[in-house]
């Protein structure tokens, strides 16, 4: 496929786990991203949903595919997997490596508006067009376009939140793990909006879920999020669920929040309960 | 528990996902080892099945426990699981960082005979004997002593199979993915068996599943082997099934050898059948 390095291809589940590198226009840099093609997709023409997978910070697109073991679930109902980087790669943005929750693998999935980020820090419109628009291309042969999902975890739950919210109709199913869902209220979510953003507010809820679902007026949707109860960052309140079910509750959209008695915020957690969110996102691709 | 030191414990699957430090008198230095204690295993004295997990070259106690996936399969069947590191650590023998596949890392489950590694490389007693009894003792309100089984993964698989062969009686269930076999008529067993053994190659057999199957007197034993076709190592003749799979003909030793077409040798392939495994150990150290 033109434009697209195949990285690396291992047979998993019958399925293949590859990665491809490419050169993104509105990141201005190489990009990496992970494909699982379950073992539905062999011998050609067949349309298969895809779900995309969002991670966390201080991610690249290895941790899900090495840790989550998604790839039994996706192999059982036949879905196609897609799991980009967290932020753009090599751009030697100055402060970019300072810390670990902005910046490098920080990207926080939105499109910075304040220089010198702006330039470089689009991963919003990366995920939710040129990746999309990349994935639906180079894999017409099994992507079906009228059935994709997405989920994510930690600042990758918010950036599925808000890319679902932000493009009524693009993704059918959406589900969480551990989302940062009301980042205008966080520390991590003030830091790296002050640092993309900027000082006015009035641009911060636009990427907000919990400020966002108030507003939604796209096709029904029905918001899975899970939750470790022994989660750090749950108990010191940088991830808020609370706060996006009392919205979606005040609009009328239809949210399940799963709080896990004992799970913490690692992939310890995720791989225990990724097979009910392949589940429930299969119910809905596959309808 | 005295003498153990807890490292870390995470929740998954319903059970507990924990590594352990402690102070090792066979290899004399400080050694991790990994713990997953089922859901089974809740609310005191129900005593449960164990199943060893040896580690391949250049890993320590993480690559399984994060990687694999297995913690599902040992939730469903009721089992703990215990995985040791792959050789000593912080010892600092001269030349033990030189290579990937000799000193760190690459222990080969064996106890070394030549100096300067006789003092600390002793891999093959602290397995079978101070780590065993260290199980045994620590978890004595969970582990059922008669009820005990094994498997590894190249380097590891050949550990779980000498483990087996040299000590009849002590693991009651075998299995390995991508093992070396024939450790003395491959490069790697070649290197490590000379360097940690010496040139007196009588030395040498005892460290060998093919040979050790040739003479093994003890209680009826299936041997399950799992290998990817596609697996790079297999294909440059380091891990040599066939041979085993000869030799245990030849003395009417049961062996069941699984090639798995466009299987690798990564822990993608492992995950893949991992499952299988523990099923295949759960019928024997649960009938």
């Amino acid at each position: 496929m033109e434009g697209l390095e195949l990285v690396s291809s291992n047979k998993i589940f019958g399925g293949f786990q590859k990665v491809y590198s490419h050169q993104s226009t509105e990141l201005q840099c190489k990009m990496n991203f992970s494909i699982y093609m379950p073992p539905q997709a062999e011998g050609g023409d067949v349309k298969l949903p895809v779900i995309y997978y969002l991670s966390g910070l201080t991610c690249n697109e290895q941790n899900f595919i090495t840790k989550s073991g998604f790839q039994r679930y996706a192999a059982e109902n036949g879905i196609i997997v897609v799991g980009p980087d967290t932020s753009p790669r090599g751009v030697k943005v100055p402060g970019d490596d300072e810390s670990w929750d902005f910046g490098v693998s920080a990207g926080f999935y939105l499109d910075a508006a304040k220089d010198p980020w702006s330039k470089n820090y689009r991963m919003g419109s990366y995920l939710t067009k040129e990746l999309y628009d990349l994935i639906l291309q180079a894999f017409s042969n099994n992507v079906d376009p009228t059935r994709i999902g997405i989920m994510g975890h930690s600042m990758g739950g918010h950036g599925a939140l808000v890319s679902v919210l932000r493009n009524p109709g693009l993704y059918k199913s959406v589900s969480a793990f551990a989302p940062i869902c009301n980042p205008t209220k966080c520390p991590w979510g003030e830091k790296a909006f002050t640092g993309y953003l900027g000082e006015d507010k009035s641009q911060w809820v636009e990427w907000d879920a919990t400020e966002l679902v108030k507003k939604y007026d796209g096709p029904p949707l029905t918001l899975l999020i899970d939750q470790g109860a022994g989660d750090k960052f749950y108990i010191e309140k940088q991830l808020l669920p609370e706060n996006l079910v009392e919205a979606c509750r005040s609009v009328g959209v239809p949210i399940i929040l799963n709080l896990r008695e004992g799970y913490d915020h690692s992939y310890y957690y995720i791989s225990s309960y990724i097979g009910e969110h392949f589940d429930f996102h299969a119910k809905i691709l596959k309808a």
